[in-house]
């Protein structure tokens, strides 16, 4: 791995899927960084995650020779930029490709994710069934994004990861780790063929597995947090 | 004005803050484009829009050639990439700086105009009140922004209008038509005086009054869709 002398710490907490989505950034350029775990997960935050990240004080951050960078989708883009020289491009050379990409990778954050965490944050049943709904709705546009960018190729960024790949190869673990948990499968093969097929090659990929979190113990995780939700509101 | 020969097309609304922001991108580079006005802002939404943004039916969508960018952030990014050559940059060139200044154009959308939509869409008073003080809030961190980047500088671009800049830039209408409609001016001379007077330099410029609707034009659209909001919820 190469660093190019550079000091690059990462504050995140393990199942972040906006923090899965640097590594897996980090992991496919060969960047090396010090991996800083924010140790309390339920509410009281580091000193210095607190001064790195002022305004939205959130992981991820990635802390360049000191100088922090946030927002998950702006470090990954930082870091095909300052790290040009190391691995692949996550984003493609052409401005129109480029924009493509961001497209994509901004709608996995508003309306995939958005719509996924709706199902079952919801506060009403109703809500909860929306959120479900809309969920399948962006897998199918999703599906079509894929057949559009990869054109029969293995990857949204073709013949090899790209910056939309990394977006969503965040939400790998967790698509195992939620058919653990509801029975319901994220990019089911009738649904979605192709991102069903993608979601295996992603995570057989070796720049992903050494970054990507165990299924059973991401579901655990989501168990325990999901317990002590029940119990806060009971009281 | 140069635009290399392509043909360019910008399918908007004029009020739209978001389509404002792509037009006022376009004026500072300095490329010609066709401004394609939706005529029915009411609900039934033009073939071409449709079939250029099948996802999220949204204006702004800029035609390149025929082939379509969506999303106002990623349209402005596209426009300074293809038409590097053209006109000034808007994101500067070393990738720490890019990152900072792409956080703060998210910024605006995720936090400050989502809080001032909320400020007179919230459902309740409580909701509308909540929306006020977060675009308080936003101001203030959208004013220390000011300072960090703009180094005394005239712009958030430093001497000149960058990316943060044509993306605050669209709301420059609105500070003025707010104002006339409410009585509340965004960005004042005691909460933010920097931002203050960063309005009144912004919508000096050339590029930008060739672009921003005229206020009083602004405030009575507002009006008229506020009394046709009332007369609906009201049936």
């Amino acid at each position: 791995m190469a660093g190019g002398g550079a000091e690059l710490k990462l504050l995140g907490t393990w199942p972040s899927p906006f923090v899965l989505r640097v590594k897996l950034a980090l992991s496919f350029k060969g960047v090396s960084y010090e991996d800083v775990e924010e140790e309390d997960l339920h509410g009281s935050k580091s000193e210095l995650l607190l001064k790195s990240n002022p305004v939205h004080k959130k992981v991820p951050v990635l802390l360049h020779n000191g100088k922090p960078v946030c927002e998950s989708q702006i470090i990954v883009q930082y870091i095909d930029e300052a790290f040009a020289g190391t691995g692949p491009s996550l984003l493609p050379a052409d401005p129109y490709e480029r924009a493509v990409a961001r497209f994509w990778a901004a709608y996995i954050d508003d309306k995939l994710l958005a719509s996924w965490l709706q199902s079952f944050r919801g506060k009403t049943e109703e809500e909860k069934a929306e959120g479900l709904k809309q969920t399948i709705a962006a897998e199918e546009h999703m599906e079509a994004a894929f057949r559009e960018l990869s054109k029969g190729k293995p990857f949204f960024g073709g013949d090899s990861v790209g910056y939309v790949d990394v977006a969503l190869g965040a939400l790998v673990a967790w698509v195992h780790a939620g058919e653990k948990l509801y029975g319901f499968r994220f990019f089911d093969a009738a649904r979605t063929p192709l991102l069903n097929a993608w979601v295996d090659r992603f995570g057989a990929l070796e720049a992903a597995k050494t970054v990507l979190p165990d299924a059973d113990r991401l579901a655990e995780f989501a168990k325990q947090r999901m317990a002590e939700a029940a119990a806060a509101s009971n009281k």
